[in-house]
Order: structure tokens, then sequence, then C-alpha cells
């Protein structure tokens, strides 16, 4: 595995335009019993699936929701409203079934994998865990860089190796760390542009204190950082181990052409950083959901993406993105089982509408 | 049956306000393994669920989407993209399987259901289908009522009795009628006072020109029948067939606490009749999701309704109760299945957050 940070060793990502295939798809949409464009974002949804998937008849195949698990040195300065014990419980909590996304999971039939990559606690081995833990924790990033370059490369080669030995064609990501909020917000700051300000929220439950002295902590985090300013630079600096792996396993997936389901901010940020360095990973995306934290819609407006639901949440773990799930699938199923005029012998509609009696 | 239209023979919608029942879901809810609220509105949802079904641990059974079909008399007006005959077409094509809510019904294992509420055209018995034909599709409303008060009555007992012999607890509207969405922004005007242009929008898929002549014939038919004020009064001189039948059903399944999940502008329209007759049936509605027909978020907004999905859909069907039903099968889920704090052994959020270091 490589141990040092060289974007030119990351996967190629083509690019996906099929101008043949996509007049294709939009003739089967629009030849289906239905107004044209009648079902909205589903049908923009299924041209999308079925240009990720190479067909006519898209099929979704055992999706595999992984979440990406770590603890963060910045957490020491309270930027999160809960402990870093809570992240090792939490990964306890999935494994045990009784999570938000443990429940969701069940419900869509997603296979639900838990990677340690990089919690401060000893889980042993466990069904359902990977272990790929690279630390016990990035590092303070107020100190020093969360990770050196040989872990951040460590964390991608990890993530990419994960996704290969995982079977179907479709990646939900979800994530758990306390802290990696900040992580995410600092990411977005470094590679969009915008001041911090404007890329932080409260998190899992700040008040407005709280939320100052994050922004005023983070502020600082991106000063003493002010040199790293390439992506992969930005995310060993300012990143956290959970969303380095993560970038890894996008930039994988995205590569062999899976569906790449976006959850929250935190998922999103790890996207931005993977997008910065293989552009065409965004056709591969669907983002599931525009959550409550602030920061996030101003995020997937960089990304100049259109997410599917709108709920309020501010949960993370991947639970936005199993509640689109059954959307993706409804999207695919339109493709394939719905009848088209002919077929049903339905009358299109009229040439010209007539006159008004 | 009934045959005259007087409002004391409908169902008693009693208050579902229950404060002790309320309080107790809202700790459950803050004692699973999230921030509070970090859910959003799926938590909204989940109180709201339990609420109709009056348990602590809302447990969704047998769903039934039932698609009220009818024909029209307007639609000899030049009112819809489309020819009457596709009303008939799509209930065949409901019945063989081919239709959006037929894919849609099939992936979520909703019963489906099509009521022939007034088509023009003889199906003889079918499987899958109830024959509660009041008439060969309703009158020209411009020339007289498009219901006599005998027809709307009858509509009415239709709907309620065959609520009454489907099984489970809840109930997804759909309707498919050529020339219906006139009927509903004719009933949206008279019983919101909004101008009938605020009302109006492109159906299927009208042009402009289109738009603004059915804009002139709905005026002219809410001239025509200036006297008819109440509720059922309205129905049964603006609305429809299909549109009657749905009030019935959702005045009787609100009776039953059902829960009730609303599709699109034309169900809307049906809820608005029923809850002006009887106002505590919105307690019992979900609303699916904000469809792209202009007047449908000034009617959301009138019954103070939020929907789930906002995906730009303008089918009807069901399509979008439809799409919209696994959120409501996950916010239950999410009350039964989910850990608390105690149970998962996960630290709570800090009392106070931690001094900034």
């Amino acid at each position: 595995m490589s141990t040092t940070l060289n974007p030119d060793t990351l996967p190629a990502m083509p690019d996906l335009h099929d101008a043949a295939l996509a007049a294709r798809l939009q003739a089967l949409l629009d030849n289906k019993t239905k107004p044209q464009g009648s079902l909205g974002a589903l049908e923009t949804l299924a041209l999308r699936l079925g240009l990720i998937l190479g067909t006519e008849a898209p099929l979704l195949r055992e999706p595999q929701l992984v979440v990406f698990a770590a603890d963060h040195g910045l957490a020491a300065h309270g930027v999160s409203a809960y402990p870093s014990d809570v992240t090792w419980q939490m990964v306890e909590n999935f494994l045990a079934g009784g999570a938000a996304v443990s429940v969701l999971a069940r419900q869509h039939g997603l296979a639900l994998t838990v990677v340690d990559c990089g919690v401060r606690h000893s889980f042993g081995h466990r069904t359902g865990l990977i272990d790929a833990k690279v630390a016990w924790g990035s590092a303070d990033a107020l100190q020093g860089p969360a990770m050196t370059e040989a872990q951040c490369a460590q964390a991608l080669a990890n993530g990419a190796a994960l996704v290969q030995r995982l079977p179907g064609n479709a990646l939900l990501l979800g994530e758990m760390g306390i802290g990696n909020t900040s992580a995410a917000s600092l990411l977005m700051s470094r590679l969009t542009g915008l001041d911090i300000a404007d890329c932080v929220g409260a998190g899992t439950g700040l008040d407005a204190a709280g939320v100052q002295r994050k922004i005023e902590v983070l502020r600082a985090v991106l000063q003493r950082h002010s040199g790293a300013q390439t992506p992969l630079q930005a995310l060993a600096a300012l990143g956290g181990l959970e969303i380095a792996t993560m970038v890894g396993a996008v930039l994988q997936a995205g590569a062999e052409r899976r569906v790449i389901v976006v959850d929250g901010f935190i998922t999103t940020a790890a996207v931005l950083v993977a997008a910065k360095l293989r552009p065409h990973v965004l056709q591969r995306c669907v983002f599931a959901h525009r959550g409550a934290e602030r920061g996030h819609a101003l995020l997937l407006a960089h990304l100049q993406a259109e997410p599917l639901l709108a709920l309020g949440l501010r949960l993370g773990e991947g639970s936005g993105a199993a509640l689109a799930w059954p959307l993706l699938v409804s999207a695919c199923a339109i493709v394939r089982e719905m009848a088209s005029f002919d077929d049903a012998g339905v009358a299109r509609r009229s040439a010209t509408a007539p006159v008004t009696g």
C-alpha cells in the first residue's frame, strides 16, 4: 500500500458521458404511461442510475451501507456537545442493531458494515466490524496535522481495499465520529474558499456560544495549516481518519461505477475532497438529503447537487442515505417495469389541445 | 344508503388530542440513541403516527392504496391535455400492473385497489377493481351541477362502505380522472376563498394558452354555481365522482383512526372538503408530497400541512403516497426498535459543553 500522498496513485475516473445511452433512457422514460416528466426528480434519478450502471435496465444489487468511524483530536477543544467516548459506544450500538441506521438498514435490506478507521477503543474481532484502524484517533489539528502523510495514504488505501472486497453495485456512505463536523467544516472552508463561519453549525447540539467557540477554534486551525492547500494536503492536515478512509472508498467505488449514495454534511465533505481529486466522481453520486447542519446546503450548492430529501436530519450515521434508498429502487423499477403507451394501449396526449367549447 | 346531502349523517371525528400519550411518545423519542430531534421530520411523523394509532409502539398493518377513478363532464371543454378515454385506459393499465403506481405498490407491498366511481366505460367483473360506479362520468358543471345531490350522497356512502371492507390501519389515496385537476381547483377556490387563477395549473401538461383557457372555463363554472357555498353543496356542484367517493372514504378512515396518506393536488382537495366537514380528520392525515401543480403548495399551506417529499411530481395515481410510504414505516420502526441511551450504554450529551482549551 502507498505511504506517500500522491494523487496520481488514485484510481482513474473516466467521464461517464454517453449521449446515445442517455437518449435511449430518456426515450424509454418519455414513452412510459405518464405525462412526460411527471415523475419529476425520480426521472432525473432514473437517468442518472442508468448512466452510472451503463444500462437501459438499471437494477441495484446487494447495496452496502458502510459506517466509517474514528475519533478526533479536536474533540478535546469542546467542538462537540458529546464526549469522545460516544464514538465507540455508538459503534457498539451499530453492532448490536440499536442505532437509527441499524433499524433503517434492516428495513431496507441494506448490508451494514462498520469500519473502525481510528476509534480510541479496542473492539477485538467482531462480526460486522472491519478493523482498518490507522491510529487511535487523529491528532489535535490545533497542534499539528490531524494525520501524517503516511497515515492519510494508509487510510485512503484502506478505503479502496474495503470497497474492492464488498459485493454489489451501490455504496451508501455513513459515518460516526465525535468532532467530525469540525473536520468537515475545515475541509469545506479550505477547498471551497468559503469563510469558516459559513461552514460551521451546531453539530449534534451546540448552543450559540458553543458554535462561536467552535468557529474560533477552527479559524485558528486553518491559520495553523495555511500551507495545506491541495486536496490531499488539506485532508491530512484538517480531516479525520474516517473521512480519509471514506475518500478512498468513494474513489474506488466511483472507479468501479458503483452508485454512491451520499448522506449528510460529513459524507458530503468527503465527496468534496474526492471531487477535487477526480471531478467525474460526482457523476456517480446520488445526494440523499439536505440536512439541518448549517453549511450543508452551501456545500451541496457548491457541488451543484440536488438532494432527494429535506427532512431536517442532523444525525449522520448514513441515516439519510438509508431513508432515501427506496427512491433509488423506485427509479430503477420505473424504468424496468412500467408499461409504455404502446404496450398498454393508452392514448398519448392530444397533438393540439381541443378548443374550449 | 343516504340519498340526501346531510352533513349530520357523516361519521363523527373526535379530537385525537392526548397530552399524556404525546408526552410518553416524545420521551421515548428523546431517549433514543441520537441527539434530540436529530431525525427531524421523521420524529414529528413518528409522534403523529403514535397518536393516530393510539399507541407507544406504532405498527402499520396491511396498507391499502386505493385509486379512485371517474370521468368529468368538464373534460369536453379542453381543460386537459389528454382525451377522456385515457381514464379507462389507465384503469386497465393499473389492473395489468404497468402504471407507475402499480410498480410502486409492488415495491412496497401495498395492496392496490382501483375503484370505478364513475368511469365512462364498462369494465365487467375484474380482480382488483371495485364497481362503485354512480354514473357514466359527472355532468358538465358549466351546464348544471357535476352531480345531483343523490349522486353525491351515493358516492360518499360508497367511499365509506369500501373502507369498512378493507383490512389494515392505513389508507393511501390515489386517483385517476381526465379533467380532475379542474374539479380540484374549483373546490379549492370555493372552499378557501382564493381566486381561481391561484388554484389552476398545467394539470398533466397544458401550455400557457391552455391554462388561461382553463381559468376562464372554471371562472364561468364558479359563477354558474355561486350558490353552492357549503362543503357538500360545493362537492356536488363542482367536484367529481371519484373526489366525492374519496371524501366518503377519508371520513370513514378517519373515524376508524386509520392513517390517511394524502397524495397530490386532487387527493388534497378531497381532504380539504373532508376537513371543512370534520376538521379533526386532518389529525389522521400524513401529506406525502408537495407536487409541481400550481395551487398544491397554496392548498397545503391552507391546511397547515407539511409534506414529506418535494420531488416535483405531477402524476397523481397515488404515486407520491407510495413513494413516501417507506418513511412512515421508518418512523414507526424508529419508535419501536431503536435502543435508548440506557439500553445501549451510550453517554448522554455533556450537561455543559467543555471549555475550549
